[in-house]
């Protein structure tokens, strides 16, 4: 389990101190006093959870089904599945404010454990949440409840195994609590790989992938998880669903792709048959930059479009490159002349406000070699320089530390967060300057200085993603309230622009308030109809993805803004 | 409009001349006797349609939104209205049996045209049955409503406009009762294509694949239907749903994948923004011979599996092969005895059985030159034997030819039919065999001699599709009962090998016997709750793709089977 008050290993801190120029550089960014005492989280001692509500017979009743180490009771437990790792989830429980938590957390060890917990929490109305790595930021894992009813947190961190490997249909049928890295380790030891690496692979699962319509760095080559599903079993109080494993079929809804995204509203992903492919003899990461963001943009474009894309394409707008050169270690000697001389011929050629690009690559050697080649020569007409493949792997060890950052950045008072959309690429550069600016002049009409930094990644025939992360320091006290604000004007930025509500992050509570706009009441009535059918006593994940406002209010609402 | 009684338009018949050994070999195979008489459709003059069922008050509603050319009443209308194109269709209506046809057609111009007409049929208890091209061999556009209410058949073809290009995302919108011949032309005259060829181009509508998730040829290179759809609209009594243009989006379920597949019964497309392509300038399609449908199988997973896989795999088994050279025309002179030498040839060389492939590629020269030259390597591996690409133009040609030779036989008494399923790479040849040998193993017990024939097509990363026709004479007066003996066999015999009910031809009624154990009960309920919100009157499509009978009858049902 991760730490109870930030991301990752109890054990683990962000590296700051490898990283000489990044503090510092913050400290002017976002004008904070460099000599400003750390806050950490209050002791957990301190921390009071609510007295559980218990529900006897439905503890009786699980108690015939589950083994005692099954059931946890204990606070630790409970204050650990209590939140996800949003900037607000962080923000309560490092003040030690815990409202609501689970009353039980319950690790079933099989798909027929998790029927028979379902069946009985159904039974007893007592309500579940399925509970993969604790990952969320969207709020998908915190109770909400508010009707008095025990809440369940169902781990599935028990259900890890491969169950079936169908090596020349390329499937493999995992259990949904299967941590990445497992998962992976699975696979390549028999030579094969799921190809899903989201930035929050070393501590979430294939259930919480499914259920948030999860991506991975090389979703260009592999998609993203709900493009690699072919068949799953989904556990609702109304029963267990069960697809085919067909590669296409014409019978109906795609009930994959409705299990796909429910974010534990309809019942419990408990496995999947999932596409694999083998493992990709050769693996490169290029690093490149740009002299604006708009030619990155063009460069991918033009790639995306031929005949050959890379499996990676990330380019970071001239903010988040300033940020990624802060990260580096110390350059000193002749190699940190070197650089400093660099920096100055890029300058001399136009690369004033450089922009990064990582581009990767895999698959056979000769394929890897075509794909470059094609690549380089689109990136190189949009003045695109090439760096080598040393920025590239540095981004590949950086990559899962920059959550660490947010928890170290926390200490001083500062909010950090991110949102991400999708559109169509005609809809890219408009959507990126109206969100970009939007959230800036925000910023500065509060006389608040920001960071703001965005990159591209995630590409597909018709569009990609844009990913902005956004941090500055909070009025004391009035954190949430402040967070929130920003938060908010991203995100009606996005939906107002033609981008979607989340491209990868989900809507748990954090995107309902838009959900009626992006999906049309409408939509929002398909969801209740799904949810009356599959959960009829609302006992799964309540107060999650479907908005509970009654729908006249929420047409009206979406008219109104 | 088709002909009334038959496939295509009502000049064109099958080209049974040009094929002087087509039906004495089908006289041998089915013995038949080859003197008989044909025997057409009952007159035109001779049917008489039910009475229709009017609801003034509604058509009253209807006069005050719509012009009075676009509510037809006459019974040419409703009779070309009452019935798909399934044999079970098309023998009823050669007879003259019309029990129910559709009381009123109606002809929107536009969505809003359809919203109105939506929500006062809503209002006055009228269904509603989506109609776009009458193409579907399902029962999908048949009227079934038992509770007497009145029917309207909403034929869009009116509605057949590119309504917007986006020529840097490659996206169109189009109009859903837009037909394939029509849907091409506006896109190639731009340069562009929607890559979708279905056997039943010629005559159906972007609507009618979308509500089915049709199958076009090129679908190892474009996808199927629903891989192709960006956003769409649909009207539904509950108001509309219009999804967003994302190119992926984490927001809950797919509702573009829940109204894909949903065969009218939630609401109407009216249209959709789909994925387009530029015009390959190269278009190839080659012919090959393998000595056993194995190693023709084995030729396709290995190209499936390449990096550059053919836009298009048709592989016949040795009865389809041997039907497919029955069709050819007169081979006279010098080119009938090299045929026959190269019979001898190929028989010599151990083709004794041989299986026809097309394989075809498109894209830019020497994307199509690379793909080639790698599929040619793994085919000639499988001993497959290049025939050139004469046999792949003749199969071109003759591609929309075949529902017409059923209109033919049809007039002799023989029944004919197709199924099609798809499976996982390794249950191909194992589902493949059981289907046939399930068959043909009846026939035989019924002394009944037939033709069986198959092939793989559309092919996936997971898998691939089987494509079965079947043919035999049926005991006049019985051929129905017949037929569906046949029918439920081999669908039957999907279902419990391990293959969906239908890959491409959707569910309607035909297949609404196997939906609970397609999807398993809890997958009805789903669907029960998508129509119950959407719907609540049940006045779309009613009896289509959801089984109306109690679910716990449909679970007794499936475990007694």
């Amino acid at each position: 389990m991760m730490k109870w008050w930030g991301w990752g290993s109890p054990e683990v801190q962000f590296p700051i101190t490898h990283k000489p120029n990044l503090w510092p550089w913050i400290c002017r960014e976002l004008q904070l006093d460099p000599g400003a005492s750390p806050r950490g989280p209050v002791s957990r001692s301190s921390i009071v959870l609510p007295t559980p509500v218990i529900h006897p017979a439905f503890l009786a009743a699980l108690e015939t089904v589950l083994a005692p180490g099954q059931i946890a009771r204990g606070d630790d437990e409970r204050l650990l599945h209590a939140y996800g790792k949003s900037y607000p989830d962080l923000l309560r429980v490092r003040r030690g404010e815990v409202t609501r938590a689970p009353d039980v957390v319950i690790f079933p060890d099989s798909h027929a454990e998790v029927e028979a917990v379902v069946r009985e929490a159904d039974r007893h109305d007592v309500c579940v949440i399925p509970f993969g790595g604790g990952t969320n930021i969207v709020g998908g894992v915190n109770p909400l409840d508010q009707s008095g009813r025990m809440v369940v947190s169902l781990d599935l961190r028990n259900m890890n195994r491969l169950l079936r490997l169908d090596e020349q249909s390329l499937t493999a049928t995992i259990e949904a609590g299967a941590l990445g890295p497992k998962l992976e380790e699975d696979l390549q030891r028999r030579g094969y790989s799921l190809g899903h690496h989201p930035d929050s692979f070393e501590f979430s699962t294939l259930g919480g992938w499914l259920a948030t319509r999860s991506a991975g760095m090389q979703s260009d080559a592999y998609g993203k998880i709900e493009d690699m599903v072919v068949s799953l079993r989904m556990v609702t109080p109304s029963g267990t669903l069960t697809t085919r494993p067909a590669p296409r079929a014409a019978t109906g809804p795609d009930l994959n792709q409705m299990a796909v995204g429910s974010e534990g509203v309809l019942g419990i992903i408990t496995e999947a048959t999932m596409r694999i492919h083998r493992n990709p003899p050769v693996r490169a990461y290029h690093g490149f930059v740009f002299p604006s963001f708009e030619e990155g943009y063009a460069a991918i474009y033009g790639c995306a479009a031929s005949r050959y894309p890379p499996s990676l394409f990330r380019l970071s707008d001239a903010r988040e490159t300033e940020l990624a050169f802060q990260m580096k270690g110390p350059a000193t000697g002749l190699r940190g002349r070197l650089e400093g001389w660099f920096k100055t011929y890029l300058a001399a050629k136009g690369y004033t406000a450089p922009c990064l690009m990582i581009v990767g690559f895999e698959g056979e050697p000769d394929a890897v070699q075509a794909g470059r080649t094609g690549a380089f020569r689109i990136l190189k007409k949009q003045r695109g320089f090439h760096l080598g493949t040393r920025v590239g792997q540095s981004w590949s060890r950086e990559k899962y530390n920059l959550p660490y950052l947010r928890d170290f950045v926390m200490d001083y008072g500062v909010m950090a967060d991110v949102a991400e959309t999708s559109t169509v690429w005609s809809n890219v550069l408009p959507l990126y300057r109206a969100a970009k600016k939007t959230l800036e002049d925000r910023f500065r009409a509060d006389g608040r200085p920001c960071y703001l930094g965005c990159h591209i990644s995630h590409t597909y025939k018709t569009g990609c993603s844009l990913y902005f992360t956004f941090s500055a320091w909070m009025t004391p006290g009035k954190e949430l309230e402040e967070y929130h604000r920003y938060k908010h004007l991203i995100t009606e930025t996005f939906v107002t622009h033609g981008g979607t509500l989340s491209h990868h992050h989900a809507v748990g509570i954090e995107h309902l308030h838009w959900m009626a706009r992006e999906v049309t009441p409408t939509g929002v009535r398909a969801l209740e109809g799904l949810k009356a059918a599959l959960d009829p006593k609302g006992i799964m994940n309540p107060g999650k993805l479907i908005p509970a406002r009654p729908l006249g209010a929420t047409r009206e609402r979406a008219e109104m803004e």
